[in-house]
């Protein structure tokens, strides 16, 4: 589409996509030692300057193929995208490009989480362009770019079934993806020193509400934003009322929680709540009714208020809650769909077929991107390193890493 | 309107108004101590989950009426939207929703300005909910929903006289609103302990200019956002030249107020100087030349700069100047539309008939906002407290209330 | 044009460029000490206010002209735009006054970069109504509004050559503009007290990051936002690809000289890095292909890395680098159109003349703002003074100027 307005709205949604992971890089900067915030930072910032470069060399060619046979496309297809620059239809071409580059970039940004404080810089961004290469840019060819995931449904019930897999915005490639390889490099890199409930308070609120806010902000870019290239852009409406009413619902499901167990409304759990109800709408934000939406966010905040004490029962130091906001959110929106999809879910008028096309293909890239992170990462972990030493990692990974301290404040 | 143009623009504009209550979390969190400043984000935080959701489930709905005179509209017409969803015009009526979502959320949430450093959380979010209802939604009926204030001038004068109350962009709903409401509830709760002019110090500068930042930014969405739902969107640049002058005018007139006074220009005053322009050319910014608009906007600057000191005279503590911002800058701007309204207004070639409409509509709900909000906070006061013990108060409200320190620095 | 598409995108554009001051406010907030931040962040808060006024009054007028050998419009051919609101075109005429506003106001702010720690206030003011008014205003209607640098290349080459200067979005008008007057401030006012390598710890690197991801976020606008003007945008998609290859590039380029010459990579490094991509960018974004536009960015991004080395060499205290990155950032930029714009650079099927335009446009008018800047800022220092105290500057400037102190952290 080049209408002038749904141009209009592409370049404004990939300009606030874009925001969104300086918002992670400041909800995750909050929630860690004031001795670690540079780094938290940085592995947001970095991943943004590696992932567009290789996107727009390559990586945008690899996202989608031509048969669903297809592991990804060719990368050298048109390497720095010169054919498309001075072919027909460029414009909307390379804004289609751009409006992709955000989605990778946040992908493999958001896995940072998992590793607070105790990450390298130099094997961090090595992480990031290998999982951006073979972790990200196929899984997106995979759900939106004509893969197998997108013909899974066909090939199992029959194309004439209309069965398809749903991921609106990224619940899956997104969302799940990013969370199953925060668990994988959690694992990799194994506990802080000192790990244990309750040992680690935010070192800034303020930056982690105003990470929350330029993520919500911007995820109406995110989950509406695909809308520019449709004609009329006719779910937009609706795709703002669920996000907006899953994000609220998310808080209050999740400062419910806190209540009823005995505690304090906390600002961290507002937060958090709010990016899960975001989360688990990501997916789901085109197919479900505004009401069902509304009941999405509160299960999500509630169930995520709940999901982010696992770590420390299964004993993994998923600092962040990488796996308890965006595995957990992505997998439940993703679920919910095979229930409640409008005119498909189980409960609403439809059979389970959909159901079990949203649980293979979630799972599927959940393994993938688990197993590839692993791979990764532990690659890096036995060569060159990913963990700083526990000296380090006492002194503050800020000043090993990156020579900064965050604040200087007396100055 | 569903040309592409116009939801492009009303899907932005959503965003805009959106981030707009995260930057009075802002605004207003940096002026506090810092040990409040999660008590005072969280009341917008909080304000954003609950107002969301009883907004789509119901307030939408109470926010327009068939006759004049109706108190508003039936909350259970189309509860969760579930109609609206699917029905004809779907996308246009949802994203009519979701921007006028975002105008109830940030009404709520500026009240919270008056009750700094001492109140209770859950008490909050009672008052939050109710007033939402009774206060704010019933008033948006009037306003612009068909309500009897839509339809006084045409009572008083007849409807061929043409004259109609203008509150293009909320001063009467939203800002005299908000600010009737937050004097009710700095009587309601009292003076902090240790009330005098010049004892609070800003906790936080960069985070008050921060949220003033966003607040201007989100403010063109505020005021030029309805223009989504105009054929041709023809007075955006008049909207806009006018929100941008105002601000403008408004950090130079309070400035100039404090050198003249004897004292420095503060950042502080040039922050809420853009804050008193924003909210005077509020309800006058599609009907005022540029001029004009620089104009009001001076006045307000220069008057909201000296109105801040009246709470230390009159006694009252509007801790974050809620009063001598909104209600002022409010009223200010639509009293001024009565004199300089193009066309229309006593001083340029118009007659005294709109000025009274202006006066008479805008006294109207500044009286009953005071009153309901006075009605629901004592109510609240005298049931389950709504006001921190004073041991609390000094122990700081965001570890009592939220078990939460807004800073760990040294970590 | 008055789509609805391309007004969508024409306010959208106009709020993204405007945060972008706030953005250069906490960019450099966050690199000065504690005890300058207020009057860092005070500097563009007030060129905000001064500038939007003075550009709506009569600058607006003075930026096109009707002959090239105009040295600016008349300011007084529609003081206040009154007879543009009520003429024909109004809309279109006012949004195009009101995106102009936003380039007019960053010029002049980020020139304070140049003079942390040490300035005054009120003769700040001074300079930036007078630099507005004789430094930005005419060079805007030079390079685009029909002035001399419109109509070089004809005068050299013939008008039928077709070669004309190229800077799309203010790599000369802004940036190169606003360098050469932050060096003759840095001269005027002098070295701080203590002016060496290393001496400086920025004292929030947060905020920072905070304002270069605003700044990042609003270039969108910056770079993109004159498409609204084009009938179709149709150059949207390879500007905001060309947009975020530079900025990512940018970093890339910084950090690895850093990496290169034995030190580490830093999170200001990485912002600064962005920036001086974006820097580049700015002119050449609709003239380039996107794979020379990731070598801009990587090239400038090293050189900038460098060139900020140069103010200890030279002995200039450019405190927070305008010139080696906005100077020498929009020089790599505008030169590297003389050798790679697509058709005309010298390296790509073109010949020399272009470039030989770029030069001298772009360096007529580094030396017209030097010294222009050099006569203002000298006239005020030596009546009024424009720098402070040594005292005074130890004391802090935001004390001594406004009365304020950046944090109160332990209230």
């Amino acid at each position: 589409m080049d209408a002038t307005g749904n141009i209009s709205w592409g370049v404004t949604a990939t300009a606030l996509v874009l925001l969104m992971t300086p918002g992670v890089a400041f909800f995750y900067g909050g929630l860690v030692k004031a001795k670690s915030v540079v780094s938290m930072m940085m592995m947001s910032f970095g991943a943004i300057g590696l992932v567009a470069v290789l996107w727009i060399l390559y990586g945008s060619s690899m996202a989608s193929v031509s048969s669903p046979g297809q592991f990804a496309g060719d990368p050298f297809a048109d390497f720095g995208l010169a054919s498309m620059a001075s072919g027909k239809g460029a414009n909307v071409a390379l804004l289609t490009v751009g409006y992709g580059a955000t989605f990778a970039i946040i992908t493999v940004a958001l896995i940072s989480g998992a590793i607070a404080d105790r990450a390298k810089f130099g094997p961090w961004l090595i992480f990031v362009g290998v999982f951006a290469t073979v972790g990200y840019f196929p899984i997106a060819a995979w759900v939106w770019g004509g893969g197998w995931i997108m013909h899974l449904g066909g090939a199992l019930f029959g194309a004439k079934s209309g069965i398809e897999f749903i991921d609106y915005a990224g619940g899956t490639a997104v969302h799940i993806n990013a969370g199953a390889a925060a668990l994988a490099l959690a694992l990799v890199l194994g506990k802080r020193i000192g790990f244990q409930k309750g040992i680690q308070k935010p070192h800034n609120v303020p930056l982690t509400l105003l990470g929350a806010a330029l993520l919500w902000f911007g995820w109406f870019g995110f989950n509406a934003g695909a809308q520019w290239a449709t004609k009329g852009m006719e779910s937009v409406g609706l795709i703002i009322i669920n996000t907006f009413g899953a994000a609220a619902a998310g808080i209050l499901g999740w400062i419910l929680v806190e209540r009823i167990r005995g505690g304090k409304a906390t600002s961290i759990g507002a937060a958090s709540g709010a990016v899960a109800g975001l989360v688990a709408i990501t997916p789901a934000c085109a197919n479900l009714t505004p009401g069902w939406s509304l009941l999405l966010g509160a299960i999500t905040g509630a169930v995520c208020a709940l999901a982010v004490e696992l770590k420390f029962r299964l004993g993994f130091d998923d600092s962040l809650d990488v796996v308890g906001l965006h595995l957990v959110g992505g997998f439940l929106g993703t679920i919910y769909l095979g229930f409640f999809a409008t005119g498909q879910g189980l409960f609403v008028g439809g059979d389970a077929r959909l159901l079990v096309v949203q649980v293979l293909a979630s799972g599927g890239v959940l393994v993938y991107s688990f197993l590839v992170a692993l791979i990764i990462g532990f690659s890096i972990e036995k060569t060159i390193g990913f963990r700083i030493t526990s000296e380090d990692e006492i002194a503050g990974v800020d000043l090993v890493e990156h020579g900064e301290e965050g604040y200087a404040l007396t100055s």
